[in-house]
C-alpha cells in the first residue's frame, strides 16, 4: 500500500449550493478515508479562512469559522501561489457564480490547480475564456470539470462528453434547460386543463422561489443562453457569446426598464393577452408552448425561445420544475437519448459538484 | 513533458459489440495520441492473436488476423501471465457474455489488470463473485467498468454510482430494461391504436431480428432480472443472484419444453387469449400493460414482470425499442431522475465500452 495521500481543497462561495456541498464533502470524508482532504481554503465574497502552514479547516465548523473570520479573501493571483506553494496536489471548489473568479481559471489551471464547479460563467464566457481554461488544463494537466453548469446534478455534461469522445456525431440537442421556465409553463398551458393567467403563474412562482429575485432575470432567457453556449460548444460549435444567437425574451419591451421585480410584477398582468394568444394559436394545433432551447449541429444554429409541442411529446408532458435535455446522434437515431430530472436546487446542484470531485480525485496520482 | 506511456489492451471476443468496439477504437487512436494504446491480445472463442514480445496488433487488420489465425486463445490464468509479464500496464476489453471469462475476473484485476466489459454475467452471477471481483479490484488498484452490462451506452451505471457515492439515498428503480420486451409491448399494447396479436408480435419481432434466436431467451424475463440483479447490488442490496427474486416469465408453460424456438414460435398463437386478457383488464382501467423491473430499496424488494401503467406515464410513453430507468432518490423527491433511449444495438454498446475505456485511461498513471 501506498501512503495516505492529501489533496488540498479550496472552497469559494458558501451560499447555498456551498453549503450543501460542504454536508455532502463531511460526509464523503467520513466514508472515504484515501486520499485525505484537507480544507485548506473558504471564502464568501467578503471574508476568508485559511492559514499559511496549510491546517485543515474543519468541514462542520467551516461555514461558522468564515462568518466570524475577520480575513478578506486572497486575490486570484495570490491564492494561486498559496495553494501551488504546498506540496500536495489542490483542487479549486468554485461555487460561485461569479464572472471575476471564471476569469481567474486559466490562471489556477496553470499552476496545476485542478478546478470543479457549478458556474456558468467560465463556459459561457467568450469562446477565448473557453479556449484559455481547457489550453491551461492540457498544458498543466489539470482537470476542470462543471457538471452541474447544465442541468444541476443530471448527467448532461458527462453524457455529452462520452458520446463526443467516443466517437459519436451530434446533430440535434433540445430540451427544457431552465427549472422557472418549466414550471412556468407546465403551470400556465398543462397537457390537460386550463392552466392559470402568465402573470399570476409569474406571480406564484416568485412567491415559491422559483424565480431570481427579480424574475426578468429568468425571463430574458439568458441564463438558458448560457446552458446551450456550453452545450454548443462541447459539441463542436464555436459560439463566440451567449449572446450571438437568437435569443427569445419573455419580458414585455414597455417593462423591460422598469425599476424592480415588485413593480415589474405589478405591471405584468396588463401583457397577458399577448401569452393568452401564443398559448391559443398551439392549442388550435392541439400542441401546447414551451420555452425551449436547441442546438442543430449541422446547421450551426443555436436558439432559444418558445415552441409549440404535440401533447404526447416528452417536452410537452414535462412535470413542476423538471429538465429535460435531448440528444440526437448518429449513433442513438431517430429517438433520441433523453436525460430527465430536477434541473435546480442546492442538494442536486452540489451533487454534481462532488461527484465532479470525486472524478478529479481518482484522477490525480 | 512526461514520456509518451503505453496501455496494452487484449480483446477477449470479435462478434457484434466486438467489431463496433474496434472501429471506435480505431478512430480514438487517430484523435487522441497519447497514452499510446498498443492491441496486444485479440480471441474469439476458437482462436487468438498475440506475440510474446507484445508487438501491437493492427486495429484494422485485427478482426481478419484472428479469423485466419491458428493459434488457441490462452486460458485466463495463461492470460493473466502475459498481460502482467509486460512493462505497461494492461486494460482487458471482454466483448463476450461469458460466464467463463467473467469467473476469471476476480484473477485478471489481483495481477493488476483492468477491465471495461459489457458482459452481465460477472456482475449478476453469484454474490460471492461480485464480491471477490470489487475486493480484488480494491485490493490492486486495478479498475472495472461496466457501464453497457445495463442499457447499453445509456449513462446508467455511472450515474447510479454517482448518486451513491455522492451520498444520495436510493428509495426506488423501475424502467423497461429490454429492448426487445419495450418494442413487444410498445406494438402489443400501444398508447394509441389497437395492436397486434401477442404471437404476431413476437413472430415481427423475431424478423426484424429484435429478439434472441430463441425468442424465449428474452421472455423468460432473466435477462432483465441480471440487469435488475446489477443495480440493485450497486443500490446496497445484497442480491444473492438474479434467481433469488420474483421473475415472471411470458414462456406459456406448456411451451417452456419445445424443441425449437421455430417450434415455439408455431405453437404460440394458441396462447395469445392469456395475454389478451392482461391487456384487456388493463385497458379498462385506461391503463397499458408493459413489462418492467424495479426495485424497493426500503423492502428490499426486487421483482420483474408485467404491470399496468397511465397513459400518461413515462413508461407507457416510451417508443420503439427503447429503455426507460427512472431513478428515485431522496435528494430528487417525488420527480425521478429519468435516462431513456436506445438500449441495445451494436453501436451504442459499444459506446458504453469506449466511454469507460477512456475512464480508466485517464485514471490509469
Amino acid at each position: 500500500m501506498s501512503p495516505v495521500r492529501q489533496i488540498n481543497i479550496a472552497i469559494i462561495g458558501a451560499g447555498g449550493v456551498g453549503k450543501c456541498f460542504l454536508g455532502q464533502l463531511e460526509a464523503l470524508v467520513q466514508r472515504r478515508p484515501e486520499p485525505a482532504l484537507a480544507l485548506v481554503y473558504i471564502s464568501t465574497s467578503k471574508k476568508a479562512v485559511y492559514s499559511k502552514d496549510y491546517s485543515p479547516i474543519g468541514f462542520s465548523s467551516a461555514i461558522a469559522s468564515v462568518v466570524s473570520s475577520s480575513e478578506a479573501p486572497l486575490n486570484p493571483s495570490d491564492l494561486a501561489d498559496y495553494l501551488a506553494g504546498a506540496s500536495s496536489k489542490a483542487i479549486i471548489v468554485d461555487n460561485t457564480s461569479s464572472q471575476d473568479v471564471a476569469d481567474a481559471y486559466p490562471l489556477f489551471l496553470s499552476r496545476g490547480i485542478s478546478i470543479v464547479t457549478p458556474n456558468k460563467k467560465a463556459f459561457s464566457g467568450s469562446y477565448k475564456l473557453w479556449q484559455d481554461i481547457f489550453n491551461a488544463a492540457a498544458q498543466s494537466g489539470a482537470r476542470v470539470y462543471h457538471e452541474s453548469s447544465v442541468g444541476a446534478g443530471l448527467p448532461v455534461i458527462s453524457t455529452l462528453k462520452d458520446l463526443v469522445e467516443t466517437g459519436d456525431e451530434i446533430t440535434k440537442i433540445e430540451g427544457v434547460f431552465s427549472g422557472t421556465m418549466s414550471f412556468l409553463f407546465n403551470s400556465f398551458a398543462p397537457t390537460s386543463g386550463s392552466g392559470g393567467k402568465w402573470s399570476a403563474e409569474v406571480k406564484k412562482a416568485k412567491e415559491l422561489g422559483y424565480t431570481e429575485p427579480d424574475p426578468r432575470d429568468d425571463l430574458n432567457g439568458l441564463d438558458v443562453a448560457r446552458k446551450l453556449t456550453i452545450l454548443a460548444r462541447l459539441s463542436g460549435l464555436e459560439v463566440e457569446s451567449p449572446t450571438s444567437f437568437p435569443v427569445q425574451s419573455l419580458i414585455p419591451k414597455e417593462l423591460e426598464s422598469v425599476a424592480s421585480g415588485d413593480e415589474f410584477l405589478e405591471k405584468l398582468p396588463a401583457f397577458d393577452a399577448q401569452m393568452e394568444e401564443t398559448k391559443a394559436a398551439a392549442e388550435k394545433e392541439g400542441k401546447v408552448v414551451r420555452f425551449v432551447g436547441s442546438i442543430d449541429v449541422a446547421s450551426k444554429q443555436v436558439k432559444v425561445g418558445l415552441e409549440k409541442f404535440d401533447l404526447s411529446h416528452p417536452i410537452a408532458a414535462l412535470k413542476g420544475s423538471d429538465n429535460i435535455i435531448s440528444f440526437y446522434t448518429k449513433r442513438y437515431g431517430s429517438n433520441p437519448l433523453i436525460i430527465q430530472g430536477a434541473g435546480a436546487g442546492g442538494e442536486v446542484t452540489a451533487m454534481g459538484v462532488t461527484s465532479d470531485l470525486l472524478k478529479v480525485l481518482s484522477q490525480l496520482s
